[in-house]
């Protein structure tokens, strides 16, 4: 063997194909750019700047104390699955069996669980986009094919196109994932929208993966988004893949749920044993608090939001420089700068000129190329700065 | 809709054959016929009595505290996989780069990802058997098929047949899984099997998947089993899998490690970004102060183990009804009844007699049908009155 090729490098081209192009992340690029620069305000992934509030850690403190350090049951503790039907009950206002949740251990393992159920090589998922790129990763790591739809775009404003998505639909189509309010666009899916998907899953058989994560963060007034609980029957094709992370600021604890009929039950079951089996009891205790006490704490998050939303959109929209639209939902402001299409490049560009890291549109697929995703989820006093130095900075571009 | 029929229920047939097929663990149905009973000594899963000891614990609770629920690296935060390079260091007599090792959601997620790398639709990976299940149940999520080859068996003890083994790879073949020590029936690779093992995967270009877990549970007097670790070069298709939970009593932490060429480093992130997005920072906080400080902790279980495999083994060996032999390592004591060959309904029997949690040889595929697995990592009384009951339930069978 030639000293001079580092053992292993000659390995790689015998791995599968799926794993061997599952592809980086287009955010981790920008990140590792600008990670170690002093003063660099960080808007470039999907959380904010809070720590996991105390009544929670505290509730994972004492587990912790108390031993709960041994296996436990794969599908989740009986505790948080009644948590979650109670949670589920507060905020759709019927009620939910603690049999159709699932412990997963992150809102990424839902979806990876939520792909594996209902496609395999062979099958396609249709993704509109942009979209969150580990969708799409997910699906081509499971030997799937995600099916890319642009949605439409005018004025800064992304818009789903119904024909065109059901245009996509091919006798191999086994899914549509439907992540709304949307990251990183903030579109927000309309009951009427969702009744119309639903009825494209009646018609094909086809299922649909319902990104609900950002539920809660909506800024026309309403308690919520509209959500495909309102508008379908227990016997429809929809699975929830959802997560801790973004309403309790608990992106480090690795915890999300599935919500799926409760006759999947098993099937989940050996799906989680075969991949995590399953998450510590100690992080799920404090889960159990973050459903059970923590109203409070994302009303404040939800506040803080939209503080941060509408500095961004001011700021952004004074400069005459770039193209936006507030979002309906979720905590990122996307926006293009006028003449700038290429948002790796502006992105790399924007830390050596800004100190501001933004995620690259290229990173979300067709249809985002020229944006750039800031997250907004942050105090003001950061987003005050942030958006006078990306100022500065376009004006000199 | 039939009202009749469950919601949902008439969903599962349009779910993915992996998915469907996926098994029920064998051991879930008997741990479900015995959880609830009072006093029962359950020595059915592969867990000690023990909680994590104070100082791993005390580990994650500063790092709650301190805030640190963020996201983090993909592959590991730096401090643990320093930590796991300077354990190996110590533990195999030569240096490790950090860069080889990337940190799981556990031992089972190591287990997924190692066999999402090499093989997929149309591949088999060799197990021989009685092994742990999860093996091939993973394989065959991936859509691979395990290739079952059953080890030899005589007088209690189950030794590898490499001949057999040989005999067992096709053009189709991409792997070897090789346990040792082994879960569930103690069998340890010789130095001289590893070699053998190691000029199968040379010669016909394939892996091995090493699980190395109970390392360091040996009963000869040896610090540890031998190990690939011992007979490979670094260009070899040895790929580790490995887990916090048994050494340290953190079963209920979900973390484990891959250890792979440095090469691969980006395609097992990317591995990782999709399927669990990574490790909470407090976790693996606490598995940074298992690997260095954890040694008196690990030798304390060592010794418990031995102690417990001389209760086990003695006080079934006098009740003349079984055929067993001292496992070499791991902390298992695997046996048959003789005349009683149904080892499911046996399981489930002593369980009524005994009030005694045994796993079933069923569970653990071809040539362990007639078996149960003892798990001896667990407080000397308790193994004693275990024994006792089982003494007396076998004189009345």
């Amino acid at each position: 063997m030639n000293s001079a090729i580092p053992p292993g490098s000659t390995l790689v081209a015998g791995l599968r194909p799926e794993a061997r192009n599952a592809p980086p992340s287009g955010i981790s690029e920008v990140v590792d750019h600008g990670r170690q620069r002093p003063g660099l305000i960080p808007l470039w992934v999907g959380e904010g700047d809070l720590s996991t509030p105390a009544f929670i850690t505290d509730a994972a403190v004492r587990s912790l104390e108390a031993g709960e350090t041994f296996y436990t049951w794969q599908r989740g503790i009986p505790e948080l699955r009644d948590a979650l039907a109670r949670y589920h009950q507060r905020l759709y206002g019927r009620g939910f069996s603690p049999e159709s949740f699932f412990v997963t251990a992150s809102g990424m393992h839902a979806v990876q669980i939520a792909v594996r159920l209902v496609a395999g090589p062979g099958d396609e998922i249709v993704v509109p986009t942009p979209a969150w790129p580990n969708f799409g990763a997910a699906v081509g790591v499971c030997g799937a094919v995600p099916v890319c739809v642009p949605m439409d775009y005018a004025q800064g404003r992304f818009t789903l196109d119904l024909d065109r998505l059901a245009a996509a639909i091919t006798p191999r189509t086994r899914a549509i994932l439907v992540n709304s309010p949307s990251n990183p666009t903030g579109w927000t899916a309309t009951r009427a929208e969702q009744e119309a998907l639903l009825a494209l899953s009646r018609r094909h058989g086809i299922w649909i993966v319902a990104d609900e994560i950002y539920g809660r963060f909506v800024y026309d007034g309403s308690p919520r988004a509209s959500s495909f609980h309102d508008v379908m029957e227990a016997q429809d094709r929809v699975v929830f893949v959802q997560s801790f992370s973004k309403n309790w600021a608990m992106t480090g604890w690795r915890i999300g749920w599935i919500e799926a009929p409760a006759a999947f039950g098993q099937i989940i079951e050996n799906l989680i044993q075969y991949s995590s089996s399953g998450s510590p009891v100690f992080v799920q205790r404090g889960a159990v608090a973050a459903l059970d006490e923590g109203e409070g704490f994302v009303a404040e998050q939800i506040a803080r939001a939209a503080e941060g939303r509408r500095i961004v959109f001011e700021g952004l929209k004074a400069t005459n420089r770039v193209t936006l639209s507030a979002p309906d939902g979720a905590f990122y402001q996307f926006f293009s700068v006028d003449g700038h299409a290429d948002s790796r490049a502006l992105a790399l560009d924007l830390i050596d000129r800004a100190n501001v890291g933004l995620a690259p549109g290229t990173a979300f697929g067709a249809g985002g190329e020229s944006g750039l995703r800031l997250c907004f989820a942050r105090k003001s006093a950061d987003l005050v700065e942030a958006v006078a130095r990306l100022q500065k900075a376009l004006a000199g571009l």
